[in-house]
């Protein structure tokens, strides 16, 4: 893999910072010098600024857009849509946010292509990628700056000096957050397979849509309505390597349904867990219907359903 | 604000001038030495070069896109969409055809970024803002050339020499003039909202789509398809800040459903009105529908309904 | 027409060679010198790829792409759709598969600019359009090189060295092929008007869209599909000039449901011919469902229909 997602991304950022009044961006030097860019916290962020951090996010690898769907009409009128043709790479070894980046009163965790260079989750022995490049990125879904101790970290994690880091902040319940939450559709949908026990590499290439909800009015309620956009609306179409009998089952075991905490609107479901998120069943993250399509055998395996009570409650409550 | 939409939109106005033969635009030079972009009249112009100007119109600030739709599919299978993250300033500061710029027997309404530059109208004392540039585009709605009367119009309350003004001209037959009218959806809600005395501070980010209708064949079915699609077709989500109550009135109040005039073809209405565009009920110029999301409560009120009949009745007849 | 097709469409392949790994395609030298890139042999190649090549197919002067779609869920969730300002000339004068460059057991059709240059074709008598460029792309829908005799025929017949070829190679059965031929659904009504003796020249522009299928597991699964996606459920609208009784009858011919072997999944269809191609009757191949709007009257004229029956049977089986 020739690939540095690094570079690609960080054209994106630069992007980003050229461009900050016109996309609603606050741009500002952070602790040791970093750069923090502010997709909403201090200034609200925009719908486009959202989709260039969900490209970020993807490592530059996935191409997100926003078009109009009347599906969801009651409470939206936009969804979103990601394709990528390195959909593990750029969802597991950057979108996905596996890196524990907490200090203190500050909780948060590390997502974008930062997390290939600084190599600290497991996951990089199973996608044997390494990255390597004198500028680096780190998207926190957070509602304040990342104090000295994390970019400290960060730093030195990636031997990387502190002022060629930037960190992209995207509270949930702003514009860009909301739809770079959404556009883990495809992410969900790869690490599912993963916990699955799947083979990764046979992978070959992945679209996903999901409806992008209103703005939620806190933490717990954006976070609740983003995940109901993936889990109860989410759609996923996977092109896919290797034995029939495995695609079969593949389509059948992916979708959130097959969760025991299938049913109920996120927030819901996170009470009765008392806000403890590990105590979830780790199989409802994932797309509410997928399409295997087999590579081999052309074949074409669904599973799973739109769930458009769920997703009303969620939205309009 | 520290944005320039005349500088942010004249990139876009280099770009349609270089890739004119490809977009199928004429450029010529007009009175005084003005450049003129025909999108439409000696020549068909484009979709590409519909979907440009609108983001012209928006003084750069909002992207607008074509997508296939099966909503109305008996007329037409396009879609218009498009989002803002200076929803005010791009809609009204720029958008918005308020500047009157007639010489007998030429009548237009000027639109673009060139109205914050010539500051002639009482919505810049709301706004606030003033731009400030070498050069500026000037968007009208007509069939022939402008007179040298109103280049040096422009030239002079802009203060900006004749050769450095562009004028785009998009017959609202043509299929540039058809799609930067549609592209007005999101505008139009944004202007009704200043009507109704809602405080346009308060509004944060939006979207809209509506149907492209296929093409009239003259002025004024064009101008009644067009109104049509925004009228009984168009769709906006808005996210608004404020009380509570103040939103639940806004989402009652905005739709066109509101005006005494609603529930004919907007050609019908013109005609019933002896073609006196000014004797028609103001408050009829808003989407079909409209989705409130409220940033503080994140909940939703959404009011309006999509009138497929009308549209039919437009677009087909 | 001061438009030349291989200088537009070239930068989008330079694009292609920059961004290759990005988009998982191979460049490599092929015989004579000239350039292969390798879009889905040896390759997986992507969704991203496909809407490029099919950009270049249509000579730069097109665009093309991928948004969601619920309309044949239960196979793909993936729709093509394009649009272009010069429709004759993009469709007909470039991304039609009309050059015959069989050496061997080396079969294939060219499509791309290259056409325009190398003038081997009767159809460029009615188009009168000849290019000229020191540089050209040929699109093969092949899954082998093509052999020197190939290079060395185009290069002869374009007075182009053979180092600056480049053959862009897109095997059916990848996502790139895949997406290349269902983004000819616009070209392959455009030649059916040809057939029907319609003056092309009355053609303004053209928008299609149609579902992009699953992959199929061989040539003539996938082949089938593609067909299948574009004559049974392909939709195209057109602006035409001209008598409004020429407009009613095209609109009456030019869907697919005119042609006798109309009825049947492609692949049936084929291989009740025995795989003879050319015993299919021609007029099938053309979109589902037309709108053409009269630029004259503004009237519209629909016909034909998307057969949901068929799509199912050819993507789910």
């Amino acid at each position: 893999m020739k690939i540095s997602i690094n570079q690609i991304s960080f054209n994106i950022v630069k992007n980003l910072i050229k461009n900050s009044d016109k996309l609603q961006l606050k741009v500002k030097t952070g602790a040791l010098d970093c750069t923090i860019i502010d997709a909403g916290i201090n200034t609200p962020g925009s719908i486009e600024a959202g989709l260039l951090i969900s490209e970020v996010c993807l490592g530059g690898l996935g191409r997100v857009s926003i078009t109009p769907s009347n599906f969801f009409d009651d409470s939206t009128i936009m969804q979103i849509s990601i394709h990528s043709a390195h959909p593990v790479l750029a969802c597991l070894g950057s979108q996905y946010a596996g890196w524990s980046l907490s200090s203190g009163d500050f909780f948060s965790l590390g997502s974008g292509p930062v997390r290939s260079i600084a190599q600290k989750e497991e996951i990089f022995n199973v996608l044997k990628y390494t990255d390597n490049y004198e500028e680096t990125v780190t998207i926190l879904e957070v509602d304040k700056e990342p104090p000295v101790e994390i970019v400290q970290k960060v730093s030195e994690d990636c031997k990387i000096k502190s002022k060629n880091l930037v960190f992209v902040l995207t509270p949930t319940t702003s514009v860009a957050g909301n739809i770079q939450v959404v556009a883990r559709v495809l992410e969900v949908a790869i690490h599912k397979i993963h916990e699955l026990g799947f083979p990764l590499e046979r992978i070959e290439s992945g679209f996903g849509t999901a409806p992008l909800p209103p703005l939620g009015k806190n933490f717990v309620s954006a976070m609740g309505r983003t995940n109901d956009s993936i889990i109860y609306g989410g759609n996923v179409q996977l092109v896919v390597n290797g034995p029939e009998n495995d695609l079969i089952n593949l389509a059948k075991d992916l979708p959130s349904s097959n969760s025991k905490d299938y049913g109920k609107t996120f927030k819901k479901i996170f009470e009765e867990y008392n806000q403890d998120f590990y105590k979830i069943d780790g199989s409802l993250f994932s797309p509410a219907r997928v399409i295997i399509n087999s590579k081999e055998s052309g074949k074409v395996y669904n599973s799973g359903n739109i769930n458009k009570e769920i997703i009303k409650s969620s939205f309009e409550s």
